[in-house]
């Protein structure tokens, strides 16, 4: 099989030719800044949804409010949220500056720390969504074995905020899986061979 | 910087030595074979030690069963760690007839295969440890501000066999993810490019 248009043989040097180097380059340039902008504005919008979240209900002449803080997943979401956000942030910049300056990235150091980057951001949103989505699971349909009742019956504004704040985390986070596959790419085939040896399997 | 003993100037063809190819693979393969081997009996002892979990309190003449089922948190960490244990007793047969053969991963189609199968199960287990950790904080604490009582003090020997099986899973995740960093190097080495083109940054 032949991927990207690079030509190989087995056990024998993989080449890339100039030109094709140069257009996919460019476009994984062009789906990274994409990715990296999609990511800023939904975990803005995620954080912005669930932290802003609140309703109150009178039961019996005592006022209760319901508010994100009232389960730590969601604040936890809201803060990787944050985080998320920030760092996209930065990495915009500085895709913007490298499309600039039309470089491609060679520098070792660099793409391991957009790779160690991208990976945490990774795993810190996804479990994350994962969390809060089993606290939301939990306060949509409660867990009658354990006395849980669920609780979005009586806050179903509220509930439908967080579920919305948790569906925009959670294209944030497949977002990131791809963006991890990309730094990945940019920084493992630095280390291509020019010398295959032993058999090809 | 210099990676793995990999010669490299900026801008210019990443080359590696013959020798310190074999090193490298020869050390990628030991640790890639361990950390499947650690997976795969700690994903078994996970699953286990969760799903025989059971505990049985009478309370007032009633008798209740507490089991891993009452919370599909831990339903679907029991089903991910007995996938991630399949999937890597099968890797780990891979990788022993390819030491065997002496062979060295050259095949994309092959590489991408594992590639994808890990990033898999790093998400899947990753996403299963996240929801059932979520669940154990709220049997164990409880959540007062909405009414979900503490259960881990009547189930106390439940919880701490459920808070086991986590713990093994999490290194299961944790391992699934050095191993992901592992192919995905595997891969996308395979990607070389031998003819640098543009400014390096």
């Amino acid at each position: 099989m032949n991927y990207l248009g690079v030509g190989v043989s087995p056990g024998n040097v993989p080449v890339y030719h100039g030109n094709n180097l140069k257009v996919i380059d460019r476009r994984l340039r062009v789906t990274e800044l994409v990715l990296r902008c999609v990511i800023c504005g939904l975990a803005i919008l995620g954080a912005a949804l669930i932290g802003t979240d609140t309703q109150v209900k009178v039961i019996f002449s005592i006022e209760k409010i319901a508010k994100f803080t009232d389960m730590k997943a969601l604040l936890f979401l809201v803060i990787a949220n944050g985080l998320a956000a920030a760092y996209s942030l930065l990495q915009v910049l500085r895709c913007i500056l490298s499309m600039i300056r039309g470089s491609i990235l060679f520098n070792k150091p660099l793409a391991w720390a957009i790779f160690s980057g991208d990976q945490l951001m990774t795993y810190l949103t996804l479990t994350a969504v994962a969390a809060a989505a089993q606290s939301a699971a939990f306060a949509k349909l409660g867990q009658p074995e354990l006395q849980w009742m669920k609780i979005c019956n009586m806050y179903g504004k509220f509930c439908n905020q967080v579920g919305e704040g948790i569906a925009s985390s959670l294209i944030v986070s497949l977002s990131m899986i791809v963006l991890s596959g990309i730094s990945a790419f940019s920084l493992f085939r630095l280390y291509g061979n020019s010398k295959g040896k032993g058999n090809a399997i």
